[in-house]
């Protein structure tokens, strides 16, 4: 499991997002709830969030339908579907719900929100998708929920302490 | 069920939230996205979303639970945990999925959105409910959730309209 | 939409699964609740479902994805993943979970019971996936959700008219 | 966390359920599956479900319901919707959704399962409450969710070693 998260981490660096960016992310989500938050705090809650199966299948199989939308060699109607980042097309949001349901319901609520704001390396892939002959209609809404799950991990964590 | 939706909506009025308020969200929530957009087609969406069954047995639900917080007539340590709003108990969260999943994944979004930025009405429950005596933790999400599925329906509409 | 519904049928059909093929597995799943239960009524909710946007995406990119193991067209380890169905790749219940969601929860319990089951065609393309070249990984699980659904709309329609 | 496993375990024993009761559903789900599964290995994984936050919650909740139902202390519409186990009532699935998805998606699979056969305990739960004034809506859905996520993560283990 541990290569499998090697993997996905390395289809993310090709794909255009480091970790960096997502510790990014994680962090502006928490910050304000978490006063002690530091970026480390952030990059363990992602690598946990790496390491769980789920995500990683979710991760591979949404880089691939992104990958194969680029090269055109999805049929149609699916390809337009995807390559145009469809509104009615929401098989991004229901496959990246596997990552966001890692650490419990409050990462669906992250997600929604990132979704939305698409702060840092969201934004930035989402309007080079709109723009450019690259799609990243899974892409950005698996770095999302990745963020998300991580933001959880975290908020739980920083929960627990205060009820000990 | 027309009496199911008619109770239900007695019932958010006694809590303090009227039609009127939850138009509002969905008003500036698709606003931006569509541009010929009416308060009459918030609160058609609004109706449709509130005339579903699941929908209608979230709210009684809910705002029962709310409501017996407020008498204190829950058992430990469940009266404690929903009359603290407390951040570990994310049924509130689970129970709304079914509201926001009428109109399928864009309301999870949409809720994930509204449950961080607590709009207009959504707001003011939240304060109201930890300054006072007051308990909205089932409240605040479940009329985060019908705003969150009336935006989906109303976006649904208009990207089904786009493409014809 | 219905254009989309016609492409989706006859993808079924051309992965060896009919609309007989899946009122069979309805009927047999209603008709001890229902006892004037017919083909038709199946017949016809199976349709209502397949007219619905979130079930045609399910259909074309579970389908694709097959398609695509079938030809040997993925990256590694995603193409072994899918062309073994191996158990911890869960994507394929993932990506079907929002076609069964379309009637409400009642469609997860028929799914998970379908899926364990493997009535009728499910049984027989399970079968022929493992013994042949032929990826099916997607393809069983998709029509046991398109039953689930359609079962739930059958046994919902059916306790409404028992309450009016 | 292990107080509110303990009182978890407590409030199951007091509603009728046995940890044993649930041991002889997971043990016969698994049993086929995995040839060295005992009955240690089937308690150790119900311990791990009933650690987890969200399933506590959602033990305490919808137990909560049930008594409040007993006793008849919920207002109407919700007394008889509860009280009757009305199948156009979803909420306890939607409840144990929770429950299902802490060890992934093949847990909903398993829920379905067990929620329409009603093996053991459930389906002595389910007779008592049709034939007398005891409300067991929620308790039996809680009980096969715990079965089906404790399956869930005993053949998530078993499959984690064949591939080691």
């Amino acid at each position: 499991m541990s290569d499998m998260k090697d993997i996905c981490i390395t289809m993310l660096n090709e794909r255009g997002a480091t970790l960096d960016d997502i510790i990014d992310i994680v962090y502006d989500l928490q910050k304000k709830y978490v006063p002690d938050l530091t970026r480390e705090i952030c990059n363990e809650a992602i690598n946990r969030v790496l390491g769980k199966r789920e995500v990683q299948n979710a991760i591979l199989t949404g880089i691939e339908l992104d990958v194969m939308a680029e090269k055109k060699m999805l049929s149609e109607p699916l390809q337009t579907l995807i390559s145009s980042d469809n509104p009615l097309y929401g098989i991004d949001e229901i496959l990246v719900l596997s990552i966001c349901n890692v650490y419990g319901s409050i990462g669906l609520t992250n997600f929604g929100y990132v979704d939305k704001i698409k702060p840092g390396i969201i934004g930035k892939l989402d309007k080079i998708g709109k723009e450019t002959e690259r799609c990243y209609t899974f892409l950005d809404d698996i770095i999302g929920a990745i963020a998300a799950a991580a933001a959880s991990s975290v908020a739980h964590n920083a929960a627990e302490r205060n009820q000990e």
